[in-house]
């Protein structure tokens, strides 16, 4: 039996992305999923070998990377990326409450108010938008309180059975989130390969030498992202998704040019990318 | 008079950073601040001509960019960067209770929770974690209970008059977060300018050409930061800050040859930076 850690509780889009694995993948009729209460515990629960798995968004269409999954990889060792799941992302604003009209406070998870913020300029310019750790943990808010909203998903709108006040409310079409299920075991079975390098010297000459190394073999990018080192200003850590697969003589000859070009190198994983 | 925009309520990082340019740079003995529920309005106040100026973070040490001020530069196009002032950071934990074994629930601004996040889990494991819009605002939810703390800033502190539970809670020395006041001028006063630009193909030679364009002419880049265009996932915008100025005729070769490879290209200004 697979123990599997995500953001909860029950109906966060984590939850939906850890079922859809279940039952698609690992298709294993029992299986034990994991509420925490954040990202950072979830990640960290499976780099400390408590679980078997975590699932962690790291890229949002609109919002773009989730900044603490990003840095947990970096931070622990032990963690490899087994699987990439890409979710269509559907807020609805569920309330208690009759109407829009009526509406004074708006609770969901920072990234789901980011994604949905000209709608609610738009719609509720008066109302006040407050914070919430999941798009779950938002709907504790507007059980008995009919003024108030909360952002979440269909899923969370059936299991708690609460109205739906508007739908498709995402300012942005084709709003959809990356998942990574993180595991311990060193995966090479697919066609996406994802690392980071921290370089010593100046970007500049530093970004432009690893990247030509990618470059001139034609291997595709589909994603670059820096993050601070948190040593100082200005230094950088460089996260790269490359379209390749690590048994390919041009992906070595690649890897072995990027290591000479930077300080740290760190590959994640070698995975397949599937649609929910 | 000039008036100024800032995440508010007053107490804030931001209005630490207002009240510091007030007072060095611009030298009026009155100036307007006004205090705005998020930075996405407090930006768009400055765009729509509400206020003279609006000071936003962009980038902290720690936890990187922030996406709402990044993406608001390039939305508005009448936007411009007048002056960069970097603030040291420096984290407490406020609360009315006498101890820290007694402290239940943390609130504050995500930003500073994720700062923080290492010392919380090392020194209240079991706390609840609750965000808040602002570090200010945090503090509503300490008074008259004392099992409650939030995360604000040393002048926080002193205004509502709130007792130090424990000083210097960041996780990492040198925390500092880089703020821009942003007007509607075009500057040309410093020796940093600010740009982004998107690329129409795809990353790896749509990248490696721009950063070319600028290494070979020796021109330092302090920062490099992608975001997502919104359009679709593996599309992006990179925003870059160059040391150098625009007089320059390396620059303007420079900032030429990039125009050449790039879709859209926009200047946020050229300006001086001061650390308060």
């Amino acid at each position: 039996m697979t123990s599997i850690a995500y953001l909860g509780p029950v109906g966060t889009n984590t939850e939906t992305v850890a079922l859809s694995y279940k039952k698609t993948i690992l298709k294993e009729s029992t299986i034990d999923l994991h509420p925490y209460p954040s990202i950072a515990l979830a990640v960290r629960a499976v780099a400390q070998a408590e679980v078997d798995l975590a699932v962690a968004p790291v890229e949002n269409s609109t919002e773009g990377g989730i900044a603490i999954t990003l840095d947990s990889l970096w931070e622990y060792q032990t963690l490899r990326i087994q699987k990439e799941l890409v979710l269509p992302i559907s807020h609805l604003l569920l309330s208690r409450g009759a109407s829009l009209k009526g509406i004074k406070h708006v609770y969901s998870h920072p990234q789901a108010l980011a994604q949905c913020q000209k709608w609610l300029e738009s719609n509720l310019p008066h109302t006040q938008i407050i914070p919430a750790n999941s798009t779950t943990e938002a709907l504790h808010h507007i059980n008995g309180e009919p003024t108030a909203a909360a952002i979440a998903s269909p899923r969370a709108a059936e299991i708690y059975n609460l109205p739906i006040l508007a739908s498709n409310i995402s300012d942005y079409p084709d709003n959809c989130t990356r998942f990574w299920v993180l595991g311990r075991q060193t995966t090479q079975k697919g066609n996406r390969i994802s690392l980071a390098f921290s370089v010593a010297e100046n970007i500049p000459g530093a970004l432009v030498k690893p990247l030509q190394a990618l470059a001139k073999r034609h291997l595709n990018l589909s994603r670059i992202e820096s993050r601070p080192t948190k040593r100082s200003l200005g230094e950088y850590i460089f996260f790269l998704d490359l379209e390749a697969t690590q048994g390919e003589e041009q992906t070595k000859l690649a890897l072995q040019e990027l290591s000479q070009y930077t300080e740290i190198v760190k590959i994640f994983g070698e995975y397949e990318v599937s649609i929910i």
